[in-house]
Formats: C-alpha cells, sequence, structure tokens
C-alpha cells in the first residue's frame, strides 16, 4: 500500500508543479528558499471579520495577516466587502510587501477575509488567495487552509460535465462544488453542507458572500479555526493569536464538521455528521502554530514545554548545559532544562536577516550556509555537554551541520532530544515534507542517524508521550507522519 | 431603441468594472491615462506560431507583440506549449516591462500564443491573457480581441448550472463553452463550431491545445486576423506587421466565420455558415491599425492616404499648408496635400515621452498638459492658412487646445479636416468610446463643433467616400460608431 | 596629430569607464542600448527658474525635463532651493521613471533647477544631475551640459593640492574650481569668471545658490543656452521647446561667454572676454535639438527643412518618391521634396515601444532587430524609386539594414541622400561618436559606402551649404566632426 | 554646560538633516521607522577583505554584511579592488535588498571592503558607504562606524580653502584629510597618522587602496575593530560574528589608535600616541554587538549573562517567572534566572516580520501597535510574579505598553530590572539617543518612571557593577551616557 500512495502524492505534485510557470516576477532576486526547508512547512492562515462596529476590517485583517504570517510566506489577499459588491488585491510576498496604505484605504467595507500562503509551487500568482469568484448567486470570496485528498476525482467529475480549472488549487475546486450545489440549495450553507460529504481531507476555510460570513472545519478538524469577538463583533482566525493581535477576545474553536454562519452580529451554527474521532493535526502544537496559541483548548507553549519535560523524564542524560535549536526547539529546550534541573542556555544564533533573497554559497560551501544562518556562542558551549532539543528532524542536515558548529565551537558532547516523535510518513494533509527517501527517518535507524549527525546520543520523545502534551486538549490527534495510519482512507479511491 | 441600448451598454460597464479592485501594484505611480484618451480605443492584438523549423518560439513571440503593442499597453502573456504541457507568464504593463530575458528563456516550446491587452479595467490584472484552463480534454490557452453581445445571457446560463467565473472577460466564458461542448464533440473543432453559434459579438482569437493552434475569426470578420508562413511554419496574428516583424509572409486573411486548425505543418480550414455580408471595422483603416498593415485585401497606408485624398475632393479649401494630427492624422494629411498640391508640413511635435506615470497638471492648467504633449512649429505656422487634418474628433477637447496652440503659433486660419465620418453612437464591439454624451458629433452640430474648437471650418469626410478607401478591400464593414446601424441585435435578448 | 588626440581620446574615455561598476539597479532588465545607437548622441539638457510669481518650481522643472527628454535618457534630477537649504531628488532613467507625486510635492522652493543626463557611463548612479555641494558660503547645485578638455590637466592641478573627486564629471570639477575662487573673491559670479578663464571646452550650466541663479555659457557658444520669462520670473534651458513647454516666452539666447546672474526679479548681464568667432554645434540642427526650438536665432525646423531643400538642388535625382529615415531624416525629406516636386510619403515605420529594455535577437539575427524596429510600407515603396533621406551616417549599420529592407519592399531604386557632410572626426565637446576607425566616412570613400550600404546612389550636402541652413543664425558653428577643425585646441596641452 | 552641549547637539543634528531631501526611492511604501524605535540605535558596521587565496572576495564581503547588518539596515554597500581599479555597488536598503548574484558576480577582485549603514538621515542615499575617492595618489574607498565631534571645525578649515563637500558624512571629510595630507607624506600611512591628529571622536574605518587594506580604531578604541585570519588572507571586522560568518580566525582585536596595513599576505601595525584609557563604548555589551561577538576580550554574551546575575545580586525580587524582552533583554534575563533560582520562560512573543514598512495604526491605537509586535503567552504568565529583565530604557513608552499587556494577561506582580544603568545624556560618538527631554531617565526619578511604567518595582544595575560584566576585557570603557562623563572634551572647540 505504501508504494501505491507514495504514488499518488508524486502524481498529485507532478500535478502541481508542472502546468504554469513559477510565475516570478521580472525583477526578482534569486530565490533559494531557505526557510528552514529542513522542517515541515504548513499551508496557509486564514482570517475573517464581519463588523458591526465601523471597525476599518481591511487594516484589522492586515494585523491579524501578520500574526498568522509564520503560516505562509508565499503570498498575501486581502477582500472586502464593499456595501455587496466583493473587492479585493493580493499578490505573491510578504503581507508587508503586498500591501501599502494607499492598497488597504481602497479596500473598504464591512466585511474581510485575509489570507497567507504556502504553497510549493513558490511564486505561482494564481495560487494567492483569497479566491474571489461570480457564480449564480452573486460573489462569494474564500481563504482556505488545507489539502483535499479526492482533489483528482471530484476534478474529473466536473471535468466530465464541461467544467474548466484556472488553477490547481482547492478552493476553486470547493467554490465549483459550492455553486454547483447551491443551484438545488435553498441556501449556501445547505450547499457547502453536500460539499462536506463529497470532499475529503484536511480544511478549514472562511467564506464571504455578499452579506455572511461564514467558517468551516473539516469532520476530523485536522486544520485549527478559531472563533472571536471584537467588540460586538464576530472573527474567525487560523490561530488565536491573530485575535489576539487586533485586540480581540478568542471565544472557541470551531468544531470538527461545523458550519459557523455570521451575519450581522448574529451566529448560527450547523453542525455536520462527524465520525467522533477528531484528528486534529499534532503538528500545530510541534511545530506550525506560535507559541502563544492556543488550538483546541489547549496552549501550545504548555505543550511545548510540556514535551521538553517529558523528554527530560523519558530519556534523561547527564549534561551541563541545555539549548535549544533555534527558534523551534527553545520552548521545548526550556521544559527539558526545568525538569532535568540541568541549565538552559541560548548556545545557538539565528540570522534575522537570511532571508528569500539571500543569494547562497555554492554547492561546495554548504558549511558556510549554515554559519551565516546559525552561530554557536563559544563562550557557553566551551567544553560543556550539550543536550540540544529540537522540534523534529525531516532531512537531518542543517542538524548535522549545527552538532559540527557545535562541537568546533568546544561541545564535549551533543546530546539531541526531539520534542517528538521520528518523522517517517508523508503527510496527506497540507504540510509539506520531503518524499520517503529524503525522510532520514524513514530510511535509517536511529543509531544510524545519530552518527550521520556526529551526535553522541539522539532521541525521541515516544508518541505516547507526545500526546500527552497539549494539556487541556479536547481533541484527538492525527499522527499520520509518526505512524502512517491516517484519520481517513489516503488512497484517494474517491 | 437608442436609450434601451446605452442602459445596457452601461450595465456591462459596470459589470466590468465593479467586483475587482483596480489591481494596482504597491509601487505604482500616480496614473492618469494620458495616452490619447481623445481616441478610440482597441482591444487587444494577438498572436500565434505552430514551429516545425526549431524557431524560439517564446522570443518570437516576443517580437511580434512589440509590433502588436499599439493595439493594446496595458498588458501582455505568452503561453508556450512545452511537451505538451502549458506554461505561461503575463503581468499588466508594456511588453517590455512585462518580459525580460531570464522570463523569456524560461518559455520553450514548439507552440507559443501571446497578447496584448487593451482593458477599461485597467491593471486588473485578472484580465490580461492568455488565459490558460485546463478541463476534461487537458489544457487550452487563448489568445482574445473582441466583445460579445450576449455575455450576460451566456454567463446566466453557465451559472444556472452551477458555473463560476473568476474574471469578467470574454475568454473566460468562451473557454467554459467550449469546454462543454468538448464533452459532447468529437473534437475541440467541433466545439468550436458549437461554440460559435452560441457567441454573438465581434471576437478574433488564438487556442493552442496539447497539439493544436487553433484561429477563429467571427461569422461577421469584425476584428482582423490574418495568416502567415515563417520558413514551413504557420503564424496567426491581428496583423500583418506581427507577421512582418518576425520575418514571415502574409499568406492571407482568416476568413469570417473560419476555423483555422494548425497541426505539425498542416492547416486546416473549416468554414462555419455566415449570413454573407461581413462587417470588418471600419476603424481599424482609421485609426486602430499600423500604417504598414493589410487587413482583407486592403493597405492601411493606402486606405488613410486615399481618405486624405477623397476629403480634399470632398471639402477642398484655399490654404498655404497641410498638417496632420500627430500621430493618427498624419497620413492622411499626406493624401489632402497629394491632392489638393497644397504643401504638406510637420507643423506639430509629439513628446514621445508623456505616457503611463506622467503627472498631469492641475485641472486649472489644462492648456498645459497639452503643451508638454504636443507644441508648434511656429516657423512653419506664422502666417499661414492651416489645413489640419485628423482621423476623428471623439471628445473634442485636444483638438480645441490644438486649434488654440496654432493659432498662437500664428495661424491665419485653421481648417479641420476629418478623414472620418462623425462619430456618433457607441460601439458594442470593443472599442472603448465615451458615452454619448461626451461623444461631441452625438449631441452638437457640426457648426457648433467647429466654433467651440475655435476652428474657421470643420468637415467631415463623408461615409460613402470613407467606405470606399480600403482600396481592394474583399470585405464589407460595420460602421456602428458612424451610423448607429450594427451587422447585428445589439440589443443582447440573447 | 590625429594619432594623438585619438590616444587622448580612448584616454579620455578609459577614464570615463573604469573606475565605477555600471550601477545597475538590483532589478534591472537587460539592457542593450537601443536607442539609436547609430546616431552621435548629444549630452544632457538643462532648466532653471527662479520664481517671482508663487509657481510650483519642481513642476514646471519636471514639464521642461520632459520637453528635454531628447537631450538625455539615462538620468533626470530636480534640486530646489527651500528658503536657503538646497533639497534634490535624482536618479538613474527617464523624468517619468525617477518622479512621482509624492517626489515632486516634497520639492518646494521658490527656485529649481533641472538636468536630463546623457552619459556613456550608462546607468551610473554618481554622474546623475543635479550636483550639490557645500562650500564655504554655503550649497550651490548645477546643472551641467557640456565638456572640458583640459579636465585631466585642472583635476591633477586641484589633487596637487589635496581635493578628491567622487565622479569624474566635469560639473563637480567646476565646483570645486568655483568653491577655490570664491575664497579670494567678492562674489561668486567673480569666482565663475575666473574658472571660466581656466575650463576649456564647451559648456552650459545653470547654478542655483541660495539666493541666485546664474546661467553660464562658454565663449564659443558651442552648447546652447536660453533666457526666457514666465509672468514676472525669468527661466533658462538648453532649447527654447522647455521654454513654451511651461507657457513661457524665449527673450533671447545667452551669448557666448555670457553670465546671466538672476536674483529676485532682476536680472544682471556679465560679459566675459570672448575671442569674437562663435562656434555653437551645427550638428544641434542637424539632428540634437527638438524641431520646434530655437537656437541663436535660427529655427531648427527650417534649418532642416532648408537642408533638404538644398541638397535636392546640389544632388538632384530622378525619382518617384521621397521618404525620411525616421525619426531624423523627416523634416530634411520634406524640404527635399518641396524642392524636388517628387512627392513626400511616409514610407517607413518606426516602433515607439522599442526601448531600453527591448530584449535584443542573438547576433545572427541582426537583420531582426531593425525588422522590429522598422518597417516599410509596401504600398507605397513597391516598384518606386525611392529618396530616402537621412541626417547623418555614423557607422552605418542601420542604414544597410534599411536599404535591404526598402528592396525587398519593392523599391526600384534608393538614392540616399545626407543633410549633412561626412562624419569623419571625433567630437571632443560632449558628442558621443565612435572612435575614428567605426566612422564609416572616417575610412570608405563615398562610392564605398553607397556600395556596402547597397544604395543606387549617396550623396552628403557640402558643409558650404550645410552651413547655410540655420536661416537668420547669429553666431558662427563648429564643425569639427566633418573637418577635424575646432574652435580651440583640443591637444589638451592645458 | 549642559545646555550649551545640547545645543550643539542639536546644531549636528540640523546639520544632518536639512540640506538634502530624504532620498526616498520612487516606490518606497510608507516608512514608520519600527525597528526598535525605544533603544539606542549603532551606526555602521564595517568588514575588509585583502585575499591571498582566490576567495571571492565580494561573495564573503556579502556572507559578513549579514553577519553585521544588525549594526544597520538602512544601507550596504561593497567596494573591490579589481587589479588596481576600485568598482563599487551600493544603495540603501537591506544587504538582501541592495544586493543581487548578477551584481555580486560584477564585483570581482583581490580585495573588498563592505559596509552597512545606520543613519538618523535615513534613506539618504549620498550616506551610503564604501565612499570611493580619487585624489592624487589614485583611488581609495572607506567603510567607517563612528562621529567625530570636531567635524563643524574641520570641515570649515577645510572649505576655507576652497573643498566642498557633497555630503554630511565623516568619511568624506576624513578623505579630504588624508588626501591632503598625502600630498606632504611618503605615503598613506603616515597621512592618515596627521589625520589622526586632527580629528576628535570615535570612529573605526577600513581603507582600500590600490594595493593596501588598512584597519584604523580612535585612540579611545570607542568603536571595536578586530583583526581575523582565512587561510592566508587577513581580514578586519567591527564584530567577531563577521570573521566566524566567513570562516575565520579572530586575532586580535585592533588597538586603540592602531594602524593596521595589510598587504599581500603581510601586516604591519603602526601604534599612534594614545593617552592611556582607552574607552571602549559599553553600550556595545549592554546592547549593540550581536551577542556572539567578542570585543576587545570579553564575550558579549557572558557579559549580559553577569550582568543578569549581578542585577539579581543587587535587587533581587521575591518572584515566580523570569523573563526577557525579546531579544535584547533574553540573556540578561537567563542571568537573573541562573543566580536567582526564580525559573526562566519565554513569556513574550516577538513578531518577526514587523519590519520597515508596517503600516503602523493610527495615533489612537498605539496599544494596537505594540500588540502586534509583541504577544504575551498568557499560560506562562497567568497568576505570577513576573520579572521582567530588559538591557535599558530610553523614551520607556513601549516597555509601558508591554507592561500593561503583561498585566492584562493576569500577571501578578511585574518587576523591571534593567542591566545597565539609567540612561540619562546623550552620546556624541554615533549612538543615536533622542534629545534629553525625551529620555525618561533624564528627567524622572525612578519612583516616577516606576510608576509611568505601572510596573512593580524597577530597578537598574548601578554602574559599578556593569563596569564588571564585559568579564576578562583589555579595556576601559565610555560610559557617557550613564554618567555624562565623555572620554574626550565634547564641547567641540575644536
Amino acid at each position: 500500500m505504501q508504494e501505491k500512495v507514495v504514488m499518488m502524492d508524486n502524481t498529485l505534485k507532478t500535478l502541481r508543479h508542472t502546468n504554469k510557470l513559477n510565475d516570478m516576477p521580472a525583477s526578482a532576486g534569486p530565490f533559494d528558499g531557505t526557510f528552514d526547508v529542513d522542517k515541515p512547512r504548513d499551508a496557509c492562515g486564514i482570517f475573517g471579520i464581519l463588523s458591526c462596529d465601523n471597525h476599518d476590517v481591511a487594516q484589522l485583517t492586515y494585523y491579524a495577516l501578520f500574526a498568522l504570517q509564520h503560516r505562509g510566506q508565499e503570498g498575501a489577499g486581502i477582500a472586502v466587502n464593499d456595501s455587496g459588491t466583493i473587492i479585493y488585491y493580493k499578490d505573491t510576498g510578504l503581507v508587508p510587501e503586498v500591501f501599502n496604505s494607499t492598497i488597504l484605504e481602497h479596500l473598504k467595507g464591512r466585511a474581510a477575509i485575509g489570507h497567507v500562503l504556502y504553497t510549493t509551487d513558490i511564486g505561482n500568482r494564481e495560487n494567492v488567495q483569497p479566491i474571489v469568484v461570480k457564480y449564480k448567486s452573486g460573489q462569494m470570496a474564500m481563504s482556505y487552509n488545507g489539502n483535499l485528498i479526492n482533489t483528482p476525482v471530484l476534478r474529473q467529475k466536473l471535468e466530465e460535465k464541461g467544467a474548466i480549472f484556472q488553477t490547481n488549487n482547492d478552493p476553486e475546486l470547493i467554490a465549483s462544488l459550492i455553486s454547483i450545489y447551491r443551484i438545488t440549495s435553498n441556501d449556501i450553507e445547505e450547499a457547502i453542507v453536500k460539499v462536506m460529504e463529497d470532499i475529503k481531507g484536511a480544511y478549514s476555510f472562511v467564506l464571504m458572500t455578499q452579506n455572511k460570513l461564514i467558517a468551516v472545519r473539516d469532520p476530523f478538524g485536522i486544520k485549527p479555526l478559531c472563533l472571536g469577538k471584537l467588540d460586538n463583533s464576530y472573527i474567525v482566525a487560523s490561530e488565536s493569536s491573530a485575535i489576539d493581535a487586533v485586540g480581540g477576545k478568542l471565544l472557541r474553536d470551531i468544531n470538527p464538521g461545523e458550519i459557523v454562519v455570521i451575519q450581522e452580529n448574529e451566529l448560527r451554527s450547523i453542525q455536520t455528521e462527524v465520525s467522533g474521532k477528531t484528528a486534529l493535526c499534532i503538528f500545530e502544537f510541534v511545530y506550525t502554530a506560535r507559541q502563544d496559541s492556543y488550538i483546541d483548548g489547549a496552549s501550545v507553549y504548555q505543550a511545548r514545554l510540556e514535551a521538553g519535560k517529558l523528554l527530560a523524564i523519558e530519556y534523561p542524560v547527564d549534561a551541563d548545559l541545555v539549548i535549544g535549536a533555534p527558534d523551534s526547539g527553545l520552548i521545548a529546550a526550556l521544559g527539558f532544562s526545568r525538569q532535568s534541573g540541568i541549565p538552559y542556555g541560548s548556545g545557538l544564533i539565528k540570522n534575522r536577516y537570511v532571508g528569500r533573497t539571500f543569494i547562497k554559497p555554492g554547492q561546495s560551501q554548504r558549511e558556510m550556509a549554515v554559519r551565516i544562518k546559525f552561530n554557536a556562542i563559544k563562550s557557553e558551549i566551551e567544553g560543556k555537554r550539550i543536550v540540544m532539543v529540537d522540534d523534529s528532524i525531516v532531512r537531518g542536515t542543517t542538524t548535522k551541520s549545527i552538532v559540527h558548529m557545535l562541537k568546533q565551537a568546544g561541545a564535549k558532547e551533543v546530546h539531541i532530544r526531539i520534542s517528538s516523535a521520528p518523522y517517517r510518513f508523508p503527510c496527506y494533509f497540507g504540510i509539506d515534507t520531503p518524499s520517503s527517501e529524503h525522510l532520514v527517518a524513514s530510511t535509517y535507524t536511529k543509531d544510524e542517524i545519530r552518527d550521520m549527525l556526529g551526535a553522541d546520543s539522539l532521541e525521541y520523545l515516544s508518541l505516547e508521550e507526545l500526546l500527552k502534551t497539549p494539556i487541556g486538549a479536547k481533541c484527538g490527534f492525527c499522527c499520520g507522519c509518526f505512524t502512517g495510519k491516517y484519520p481517513m482512507d489516503v488512497r484517494c479511491e474517491g
């Protein structure tokens, strides 16, 4: 089965990559994807507001997108409902690169949705959201986070009836399906319920029509989505950090399978049928979400701290200093330190200026690329036995360079502790991971990896312990990347 | 009836304008549309090539688009067929602003189509062509020039079946229709034939599929489209100037209602049913086309020269110098001079650097804006009775300023001769004209206009004579803007 | 002597080219200098205004620079005197590329100077003017057009006293000299008089101090400079077209060797010693200046028309059509036609969109580059004996391609008539010409050139006749490029 | 005396600000200076290399500038010595914004110097370094960090001899002085020695001539400058982090008053006369330098850790959690935690995407601006007594907002501990600080500030203890900003 799945994965990737030129801007500098290529990458952040309080909705959305920028750096967009007409602006780039004050001033309205894009189709302008379409009942705009696994089947069905597609992305497909079901439905909510019966996969999206704001979360709740209030107005966002950013209050999470309909200052909820076993992506706690967010009742910060503590219990080590790999391992390292009593230190510095347009050294100078991005604090490291905590190992290449750097700085020993289980299987729900042969834990044993990294020891938090870390979470988890067992059949027979 | 038509026109305009933010780039300077706003404006130039000779098809298309740039300055794009996969690049701006050598080098393939955009949705990125879609049979890309008059009806029909639209433009609609008819057709040509039965209006388009290049011209032949050959490969283009630019030879014009299918180095023609009375837009000869082009058998240059001659016969004047309003009146002025024997001179200079980003003087300084764009050659004008020939008068504001400028430069008399008939009615086929109340000839008598312009006399070439100017043309003409009589019912009942 | 001069010329060129990276913008598209590389190129346009009428001086200067843009397309700048403090903005690029409305709004003041740059140091930001310096007496800003021949000697003298230079351009040197002489002078005018005794070459410049606007023209009057009035305020400009553009009136030309000092609404003139024989660059009339300008009393348009007429008298030819090489040969062609009675026609079209960022075809496709830029009007050319008039031949490469194009379009004969004398010698005064070996007339006989060009005949207007063309001019001329005899010793002994 | 000094400070500021338009790029978005405006800001980072090993010197400099980017974000530049000719590229913006791979490839040579700019003349292109000048002995390029206090006097002296200045910056003045002294010196080193007798203030600079690389540090050693080796080649840099970044080894610091001359792979040292009391800016350890750097023998990281420890000893507090204000207070917070035994936590998150082009909320929404930039980790803060450590308080506005945020997140108490002494006096040596009335510690008592901030307690590390923190430092310190006592008379009598 595994092979089949991988093939499908490749097919999907091929589909996503082949039919458009990477839409590089005429003036682009060299791009090398130095943003943490050694980390799994998430797909998108979404936000929506329908204001009853004369807020500047575009400005609020702009600020919210800053708080979600870590979820996607390839594109950003805002659509507003200006007295029934949807106008929008979107482009490739970071939020501050896409928007200026003139544009924001043009985006007037009472409701707005926003989006930050992560995509493997880097720079492909067509994929930037929100997507805005016209259909029988007027206009709708959608911001979407997720990945459907039965896209090919559903597209084929629609194509067989004559539909055309201008992108490869899911929201275009979902908008098409909503439009079709809307013909025979009493309202858009009814159409969405029908669409949810068709689509399989992980998704959270917010839809803005001419008079409603609708938030939808998939029946397994794989992707986060929460509801907040600002004054008398409702807000939805991928993470509570975006609600904080605009000064709102987190009310609750949207439930798996729930459709929340906001109209004026009223809110209705439609709960579609769900299996009962929910499956929030565990990686939101491990890496994806911002540490100040709360997801499904649990604090991301506390989860990471707890992971560090449990790791110290499960795999103690006699050492002099605990450090985190910046920035993803810092909180867990703190937890490890608190639990173990080994002092916490800031042993590595990360250069904040190395970004998309950084010109990488040639192949023969791999070490230099890491050296510019990271540096060891020799005075802290020298002569010590180091525990270095990180959240995960994907390819392992950066980790290897960092271990080497620590040893050169005088570390007597380097013990790696990973605050999650070995990352061994592909994600079908929107986390971009390399194919299995590049997942080091998929191919090598723990001892082999330790030796490859040049570390003195290497341990992973067990899955059993990891699942205890989102303290107070009111949901189950998808751990497919650790176990190969997914909440639904990912073979995509439709 | 007239009112009804105008209302529809407004409806169309509203549709075209309201549902997207003018997609201004974050870094745009001020835009004021100084490109000849006092002239009717055309809609788009198209080009296609399927090479059997290892040409660099993207580069050739790039050069061809330079030769078509006068047809549209708001956007440009090229799509290539790279071994069955269509890749493309397009953006708002002039051809040299959109493309650089890196982008061109990425656009490898055996076939290519290109497009230059004119649109009233200035800066709206979504409208830039070619449009590229995926449908049941794979991919197709389309470059389109024209305007359908039954768009709302057709969109409504599709929307009632659940179709969504991401733009307001015709090619998206046509691609949808092709896709739907393709389901029940043996090949794409058959689908196109069916589509042509549905759509009403003026259109020329070139379609690139994974193995074909298909050129289509509407049954009235309102928009030009011609066929050429470069080595052993076929080319299609809006104007023969583009064929010249790439070193090709003009074979013939695509016939009204003809579908030309190019596959490898073979060409098939499908002639759909036509009414018999063809109706090429007469304005192509008056203003739109480049003077070195041949359309439907007639030379644009000769037509303009002839118009000047006939004008001199129809409305002679006793004068000392014939000048043309640069650049649109220059050739007709030459014809007037040759016929009348009055010397031809270059009495006005036009500043080539005044373009899109020119910062206009304030309202109170209208004269200055004209003065920067034009200047009179005092030494040529002073003390003379001037005949100034122009191709048309739309609003008349620039003409008025120029007459004033000539008088200030010492002209004793200024006699305006227009090488076409009074422009009095809206165009429904893609020429952007102001609404009737701004069409000076629609509201005022010839004498009133003459007085408003401050001219000593004003005469228009009669339509009867104008129709004689495309010498050798093998087609009839649409003169709707002069007569209000259109080749088809424009009331859009469907 | 010639060799020595050429060597010096090369030395100068080397100096100008070697010590700075061509300062290409990070986002620059490919640059290939397609702006008429086959034409001699001028160096810069200057403008200044000191307003007593509350004009928006920056805006007026902006418009004036549009009217001077033909004199330099590589950079533009404006400096204003804001209550005694000089602020400025300048950058590489065309006027509309450099300025936007925000920048113009910041440039408030009562006086302004502007500059458009032509330079062989393409894209070198340091050379963009106005140059603004601080010295003992405060600030001064300078816009300069010209070329000194004793720059190395003067720089060396200053360097020996410890001066540093941040550019290679003349205005920095002149500002240094003014600053030094100012120490021992009563006022800046006195310093300028002393500087004019030191510097040798061609120059016109306008200087803005904290309370004055000073215009200076070299003792030979090689570069043009004229004085105008707008309301109660004085203006100076390289060409009268700039005075027209802002709605001003041409008062007179600045005299050779004259220093005009404008303070409030008063004007003083200081006439420095001159030899008596003045030497305006004849090429201003042949090619450089805009046809609507008047220089030293003569109309540029009339001069070109006259050149065509005299050419028709001196070298008549039996032919069917006279055409001009666009745009530089058009007026002379008209003159030739009027004199000869042979009809004038518009036989060649020039593509207005081919500019700096045009991507040239490869070496093997030279013909294509010309074909995209020019096209023959076949219907006008076919079967005719053509007289093609151009202003000059420098390298001859474009001319050759055009002759070929005309023959392909069916011309029976092509007779080339050049409205100036053979261009055989380098210019030392700021007109950028190729080295002698690339000046076709310097190496080959007229018959050889004719054959190389593929023409049926080739004739040049004699210098004797050419000198008659600036009708009414109140000055002598520098014809060094035709004769090798310059108004001063160019061997640069100091 | 204080008043007088402040006035001079204002005079200096006025000089620096008034005579140039802030050179904003035509396409700039809104700028609001959100980069830590509440922190003192440093002035510039410098780097130089003379390679004997065929390094790509421009590429190495590019990487080194990334490691120095924290010292200046307004401009960047690199100059290389290409076989005796200096070529360069520089512009406003961050290192990755200024350079692309094409530019780097053009910068070939054996030696290179680089610069990152901090300036209060934000965006002023003229100030971007390296400055490159031509003088009697050829070319020289300079990268400079510092501030002279006798600039006006020295400039006046030179201006009285006729010198002109094109900028207001020190390196232009120093280059002028070198050039003048070079006339009467045997070599450039001798000239530099003389210049060092004239100039007073803080400075480190690196000079590249046609065959030498020369590093100079002021007699008090106020600005850091260190020497490294990469293979057989010498490197100089503002901080050792830049030496690490390129893979080099730190040899030693340049001594106060030392001139280091590198030629081929040889190094000579000239020690000019110094007073004996050296005065490195203590703020390098407190805030400016990167934590992985070593300056004058001390580790920046250890100094900050020690400051936290001493603070915990000097001002202990009974609390539940120690947090640092990100990022400047993090290391000291760690030290405080280690010493006090109170757990360290990550209580505040800082948004990495808020940068120069961030559009700030309106005045009435000050809280929101802070909320987007920072967020409290509620789960860590709630119900706890917090010690928040920061490096300094300048205006105090951001600190106030953060205290408010912590209290809202449920902090029971907030105790502020500052790891340096009260910042009360202006810096005359290049650290940009607000005028005294905006320095909160200059106007208010500690108790008043505590109340203004809404904190439960506020304590500063005493200067006595602070001076113990750079453990192992081989230098004295300038503590002028804390004491108002400067290593030299700053009244600038000359």
